[in-house]
């Protein structure tokens, strides 16, 4: 019996036990719930595999992104730092380690907004690191395929994040960049984990699986999450996100660059 | 000098003696241009890999689906048959290779639409098939990386379409299903090619590459084209779509249908 079996066994038990109150909450959502439509929409500007091949002009600018969500994650023009939303206000967590306020006139080449409501929480029953999470939360959803937005608060014993600094042109890769970047760990962070899970068929587009930035309470510092300890009693919020709307650029480098190569591993290997 | 020299060559030659042409349309688009942003935008309902994976039920509206455009291809419930629209009307052309009007309150569990206006044509300078038109428009469309509706009317003197039959519970794969599809050949018919070309990195959400079924003017005939020959002078109206909107069902069997794999092969193989 291996890991997959468990697994199964493992989501056959929570379709048993706890499926019927995650999904009395997942079949109300198309009814008349008091969401308008537009809230239930994952916006994105640009794809991922365009800004692994350096495609890092900003081309949307943050005013334009606010109208699409109060909540979400991104990088900034010239891939400097990593993209907070939370509340309607946008941080820049940025590569000297510490978080900024954003104009409305920068501008993102690539981010991932909606509009934050909780449809349904899981709260974690004992201490995990970020690879656990990932594999325990995503046997809790009410399906692989479905868009979810997750905010969790709490205070973390352990948290890992990186920003990578503003990129000169001519542009390098994602990864190259990357090599660059800034780590920063702290213990005992108090704050808010910002993402998404997205299906693994949004390859290419976006980043499948979790995906989470951080931004501690007192605004001061966050990033990237590259792993993280949650301790026991922790609530996830997810906020489920049936319609995915993406702009892509119509002009710049997107328009040029080889977007028909399969990134997924490189991607893997440069996000967590 | 292999084909991929030529292929370069020609998107070289194309970029420079008619690439300001094609390109002025193009980055005219974004500007105050009279198309309001949701009539560039490319809606789709469900995931070409949960049909390729016998997710059958419809789960969206016909009367649902022409908000969102109004011209598009897709399918029905159950798979039965191929969906063209044009000019706003929805047309089902069926297994028994007649096409039928479509009550609004029939249903589809795949479908894209959008509104079409044309930003820029090409024109074939001679005759060619479904392979070389592939191969020839996509190396003068302004970028791979967009996505495009295409119109294209004329007089085919070949034109051969596919369409399947309703299918049962439990459904198969669309691979099996395909087995039982009909295939109609027609010589000199006159009508409108309707479709898309879409990035490649839609793989898995969408058919990359070229996707288009086909309506005879007298609205007796179409379907799914497998092939068809395109005479000399026949001028294909490209409409540029940069924004794409996808619903994901949030019931049925799509929630839980595994869409982890790579169907890439097995869909060009039902597909062609």
């Amino acid at each position: 019996m291996d890991t997959r079996f468990f697994l199964g066994l493992g989501l056959a038990i929570v379709l048993v036990f706890s499926g019927a109150v995650i999904y009395s909450n997942f079949t109300k959502l198309p009814a008349a719930s008091a969401v308008p439509e537009d809230r239930e929409t994952l916006y994105q500007v640009s794809t991922i595999d365009a800004l692994m091949q350096g495609v890092f002009d900003g081309i949307l600018p943050i005013s334009e992104l606010k109208k699409h969500g109060d909540f979400g994650i991104g990088t900034f023009d010239a891939l400097e730092g990593e993209m907070i939303v939370l509340d309607g206000k946008v941080y820049h967590a940025k590569a000297d380690g510490r978080v900024y306020s954003v104009m409305d006139n920068a501008t993102t080449p690539l981010a991932t907004v909606t509009y934050f409501t909780s449809d349904f929480s899981e709260t974690t029953g004992q201490p995990m690191n970020f690879s656990v999470f990932s594999t325990e939360m995503s046997a809790h959803l009410p399906s692989p395929n479905m868009i979810y937005a997750l905010r969790m608060h709490g205070t973390f014993p352990h948290m890992t994040v990186r920003a990578i600094p503003a990129q000169q042109k001519p542009y390098p890769t994602l990864t190259d960049a990357a090599k660059n970047q800034s780590v920063y760990s702290y213990t005992n962070t108090t704050g808010t984990v910002v993402g998404f899970y997205l299906p693994v068929f949004f390859k290419g587009l976006n980043v499948g699986g979790y995906h989470l930035h951080f931004l501690s309470d007192d605004g001061n510092t966050g990033g990237h999450i590259l792993d993280l300890e949650i301790p026991a009693n922790t609530t996830a919020e997810y906020d489920i996100t049936p319609e995915f709307e993406m702009h892509l650029p119509t002009s710049g480098a997107f328009m040029g660059v080889d977007l028909s190569q399969d990134l997924s591993q490189e991607l893997a290997r440069v996000e967590s």
